[in-house]
């Protein structure tokens, strides 16, 4: 530990094989963006793809771009550009509407496919500590259907090997929690749903782009997430979809719109799904915000999943590091799981005053973000953060700390944080 | 009717009070652009919405523009400039997700107010004539539900009469047809379906923007629709959505995602909706595109929806007249109401060769669109189209039909058409 210096970290940065990705990214100067967990960076290439559907697609070519600018086949395009991130295959992804949206189409799937195997399984077993709006979601899915469908929270991952039994459903959980950093078995816990007898539905909103993630190889049943984070789609970018082939001929989902059907311009009275992965269409997308995710996965395609881990890690140990040993003295806790096969690429600490401490971090530049109760949340995105960059917000967390800076007034006044 | 000529038209042109407003489009050139009612023209603003929103408010603002730069208050605010259009008042509306998504949360809270009304009521009846994804929609909703519930098809207007009894839940219905221009008397069939225990559920997508609308003079119960034809928002720009007051605060939608939830950053387990209109918000939303939503917004806020009609109508029969007289001796039928009180500000026109004169009509300028069976729809935007291009366009609809220039083969062939 002693050994690190500001100029290990550069040499780090010189050493680095991403280096020439970060030149890919719009980044403001004088700011260290620790945030992308949230919401990514802006792909230089996304203002210029933008100024192009707007003025050239959509002034232009105006109804004829639908055709002529590949509109309508965007969600799948973009989808098979995505699909070898998280190990699914060609012809299996599709980008479309929100994360939230597409959990409900998925948790309805499999509920269906539970409903023929064994009726009596109406329990959604998940974690109390899931992302809010997954919860949300089910619970209005069950709310909807009334018929003895609910849903089981666990406290830990540890409690769901007794939670999942005979009357389990679907085990829905996030690979990698977003206030924790903690990342989950998918492939153990896949298993252990099969085992028995329940579905498993996995949210890659922090593992998409993140971590590698092999949803064929863990066998999993069905997938979805945000492409506004590590994939730096741009803000609320399209979410997206994915189910196992072998599901996917018997799939059906409830939010059957004219995107979905098997001859859309046919003007059929009666829903007839198309076949393969358009089934997790509705309606019309929003063709500007979804064009731009094509920039993020664009950066993608000239690295791999394996390459950006092994600097995501190296990053995150670098700044575990680096707090244990300048900010020790303060009362900070790793709340981030130590093992690397249990971490995804974001480090959350607690404080005290977790919250007036991010907001003064922010005031000097460097941004992460604040999650109730206590916790500091700062992302690591290999494709642009450097470890310069990792040892200067350590040193700003630390003069923050050391000059009480955090305890200025102005900082403790909530507002609204995302 | 033989007193019209070009110069006529350009003299209506010079006396058209919203003639300034076309410059605030960016049209282009060679185009005379008859499909607003499928994709709006684009405002020259928009680009620059665009251009501040990829490269300030997300590459510069990053995370701090969900607040610093309303992005968060986007669907309300933007539901707020829309609302005037459609007889709604102040927060009561919000612009987000799809018209399709929409529709089944007003479809679902409908549904579930007749539960405690009425368990019986557990038909909708809408039109067999209807844009088929509304009908998709009903019909996946009744298929999730599978507790009897089911769709009721009606052949035309007339027959709704006999639809809606004492087994109706729902009259769900498109106030102008997407395919015939056939307006509906809102009122006057809300008042049938109170009358009768059912509520009214109107899909607007081919009237905000088109028609006056005045939902709550009509005594409506919910409505959809979308922004991006007359509302000129964007391709594919997300949808709006409205419920009546009094079902306001007893409303419940499954849909139920983190932006509906009364404190979406305490990050609590469990749902609890937000008091009003943003009870209907579900996952984050498409920034980018949500945003140039408000471009078209603000030019509306120049004239009034009266204007835009008085135009509208004028267009409406100047196309009619023309076509009647300069092609009266083309197997042409107007499909579209000649009253005025039963039009929208489309007009369609059936022809045997419907899809080649269509293609004919694209490859030579004129944008319109077709439908199945034979149908060539032309929209009227009052905000951008002139007198002179209604004349231009017939004149080009003459040629392309005395020639026979449409039998050419490459008109033959069908693509895709939206």
């Amino acid at each position: 530990m002693t050994t690190i210096d500001r100029e290990h970290c550069i040499r780090l940065d010189q050493q680095d094989p991403l280096r020439p990705l970060r030149d890919q990214f719009a980044l403001p100067q004088g700011v260290i963006y620790l945030d992308g967990n949230s919401l990514g960076a802006r792909p230089r290439a996304a203002a210029a793809r933008a100024a192009q559907v707007v003025a050239e697609e959509w002034g232009d070519g105006l109804i004829r771009s639908w055709n002529t600018a590949g509109w309508f086949d965007l969600p799948q395009r973009l989808g098979n550009k995505l699909a070898p991130l998280v190990g699914a295959g060609h012809d299996e992804v599709v980008v479309t509407d929100t994360t939230s949206i597409n959990l409900f189409k998925v948790l309805a799937a499999a509920l269906r496919v539970q409903q023929t195997r064994d009726p009596a399984r109406k329990v959604i077993v998940s974690e109390a500590s899931n992302f809010p709006t997954d919860l949300y979601i089910a619970q209005g899915l069950a709310d909807l259907l009334q018929q003895g469908y609910s849903l089981r929270l666990v406290n830990s991952p540890a409690e769901i090997d007794t939670a999942v039994g005979a009357d389990t459903a679907v085990l829905m959980l996030t690979h990698v929690n977003y206030k924790t950093g903690e990342m989950l078995d998918m492939a153990g816990l896949t298993e252990l749903a099969h085992a028995r007898g329940a579905l498993t539905v996995w949210d890659l909103c922090h593992s998409a782009g993140a971590v590698p993630v092999d949803l064929k190889a863990a066998g999993a049943d069905y997938a979805i997430g945000c492409t506004y984070k590590y994939l730096n789609g741009g803000p609320g970018s399209p979410a997206f979809v994915w189910v196992a082939p072998a599901l996917r001929d018997a799939f059906w989902q409830p939010l059957s719109g004219w995107w979905g059907h098997a001859a859309p311009f046919a003007m059929d009275p009666q829903y007839r799904p198309v076949e393969g992965v358009r089934r997790f269409l509705c309606g019309t997308q929003p063709v500007t915000s979804l064009a731009m995710v094509e920039c993020g996965l664009d950066i993608f395609a000239q690295t791999s999943m394996q390459v950006l881990r092994a600097k995501s890690l190296l990053l995150t140990d670098l700044f575990i590091d680096l707090v244990e040993a300048r900010c020790g003295h303060h009362p900070l806790t790793l709340v981030t799981p130590r093992e690397h096969a249990r971490r995804g690429s974001q480090v959350s600490l607690e404080h005290p005053e977790g919250y007036a401490v991010v907001q003064a971090l922010i005031e000097r530049g460097v941004i992460g973000d604040y999650r109730e109760p206590r916790i500091a949340r700062f992302g690591f995105t290999p494709l642009y953060t450097s470890f310069a960059e990792v040892w200067d917000a350590v040193e700003i967390l630390r003069d923050v700390l050391d000059s009480g800076a955090y305890r200025d007034a102005r900082f403790q006044t909530r507002g609204q944080v995302t």
